[in-house]
């Protein structure tokens, strides 16, 4: 029997639009061995996510670029395996952007041993940087939602939209989301408890927004760009905050994406536009977990996962996240490996 | 010899695209008589700007739209020459949105007594709100410039625009103006001690950017939108702060005008746009404008004036705010009557 491999997707090409499975390169190699201070993580879960597009451009963004010939760069729950590092013990689940691969060695400084919440699935669907605090800093920080405001979320059956709009709803605002079928929409409304969604695959957004913000709109949440995002701009308040979360829309784009002609909205309702990166707030992470755990246990913060098997599949599983035809359900993400 | 008249323009149709001297109607009506706590100004100057022909569209937006019949608004200074308010005696100078016409009843309370600056034009092209105010706020309150930072100012020769990057350069910034012809970038560079100036009519704005701002754009005055906006949108540095000052690009477009394609380097680069309107920070009105004259007095704030004579003259002035060719110079005012 052949001794067990290290399997890893590396990039092989900057992708042209959506990515294809042969932009990364399937490679198998030696499991690493940890030097002194080190750690080998077996990569349980692997996040897939909106900026894993953007960051195999040709060029930096929020992070450098990933390099041509470099681990395909993700963000993984593992388990240690073996520990030369005394912060970190043989069993002891860990967090980090370990790439998309079974085995990855890092420095044990670099990783923090996680309480071991039960699902594991947890740390995926919620509890981690890209999702459940980008929504905690992206609200609490910057829209700073107040009582009766009415918010409107773009993808708002998203990982991170459906968390920035339970927060909403927390805070007591009128939450209207915005997502891409019937199902997200429901899934918004009656199982989040938004209080209406459009499905803006088969609905006039500018003219729901219109019947369902009576009172103009006080805080957008952007995570699509293009126009839904403009048709959102149309009706903003005096004061408004918009969060620029993401622009998924042009992810994929080759060509220049002609910005939001109303604009100047912005100007003349003395609005102002945010954009945010969750690492640039690590700061928060503590008292984000706490209270997302809090709300979570207390039933107002729900999610839902949608768990791809195989790394094999990663390349594939990615391009659902931009899938027009909306089939995706939850926070994606890949089984690497079997929970211990 | 017929009784004096107040001569008035008021809003005869909602222009569609440049006000045309027919969408205002020149009439001309007794003068007013104050009643108690009243007083009778006489307009000696009325200031032109760009917001002019954003008050005459057919919906509100900083303000409540100017109505068909009404007189047009406009910022003037003018004389009392009647007063029935304990607040104003004959012969004090006044500011206000006292109209396009010769005289104005206004309540007193309503008004304050200006000192009488020299030269009074002063009053219009630096010393009120909707110049050095707004060049004040936004810059400092705003955008915040530190020593060292790069920033760049559309409508760079303007009145508010000129304003604006003297302020930079007195905080220590690297100011790079952009404007619409080689007169006004000599000014902004030879008078005004701007780093350097492109001229957007001539040049390849992104190109003459990427050279003169060798370490990206900090901070970001944007009184054009369009194409220059969407140049400096490219070069924008981590956490830069862009000041919606004016979008004069678009204020007689007649149809929607496409936004800056570039506006998710916002997201990437965690940056921040800021609309905002002078008269929201009144509160401000006495240290900018005690900053102002000391900075002025100093040589250390700069400005020009154009002013063009007799009222009747108004509604063909205004447009030249708006004039491809560039030929105006300095804060475009009317004078109506003279000086006493």
């Amino acid at each position: 029997m052949a001794a067990p491999m290290n399997r890893q997707w590396r990039l092989a090409a900057f992708p042209v639009g959506m990515a294809k499975t042969s932009d990364f390169e399937w490679r198998k190699e030696p499991i690493p061995v940890p030097g002194d201070g080190q750690v080998l993580v077996r990569n349980i879960y692997l996040s897939l996510d909106p900026t894993n597009r953007v960051w195999c451009n040709d060029f930096d963004t929020y992070m450098p670029s990933v390099r041509i010939g470099e681990v395909m760069r993700g963000l993984t729950l593992g388990v240690v395996e073996q520990s030369r590092s005394p912060n970190l013990t043989k069993g002891d689940f860990v967090m980090g952007l370990l790439g998309w691969q079974d085995f990855t060695v890092a420095d044990g400084a670099s990783l923090s041993r996680l309480e071991k919440i039960q699902p594991l699935t947890g740390y995926m669907g919620l509890f981690n940087p890209l999702i459940g605090l980008t929504a905690y800093v992206g609200m609490l920080d910057i829209a700073k939602p107040k009582a009766g405001e009415t918010m409107v979320i773009s993808g708002a059956a998203g990982a991170v939209g459906s968390v920035a709009g339970q927060i909403g709803k927390i805070k007591g605002c009128r939450v209207v989301g915005i997502a891409g079928s019937d199902e997200k929409c429901r899934w918004a409304t009656d199982t989040l408890g938004f209080d209406a969604a459009i499905n803006y695959n088969t609905e006039n957004v500018l003219e729901c927004l219109q019947t369902l913000c009576p009172n103009g709109i006080d805080i957008i949440w952007e995570n699509v760009g293009g126009d839904v995002f403009n048709a959102e701009l149309a009706l903003i308040n005096m004061n408004a905050r918009i969060v620029l979360c993401g622009m998924i829309s042009q992810y994929n784009a080759t060509a220049p994406v002609a910005g939001p002609s109303n604009l100047i909205m912005v100007l003349i309702k003395r609005a102002m536009i945010k954009g945010f990166i969750c690492i640039d707030h690590m700061d928060r992470y503590e008292a984000a977990m706490t209270d997302l755990a809090r709300w979570q246990a207390e039933g107002q913060i729900k999610y839902r996962v949608d768990m791809v098997n195989g790394l094999e599949n990663a390349p594939e599983a990615v391009n659902k996240l931009f899938d027009a035809s909306n089939t995706n359900q939850g926070k994606l993400f890949v089984k690497v490996s079997a929970e211990p």
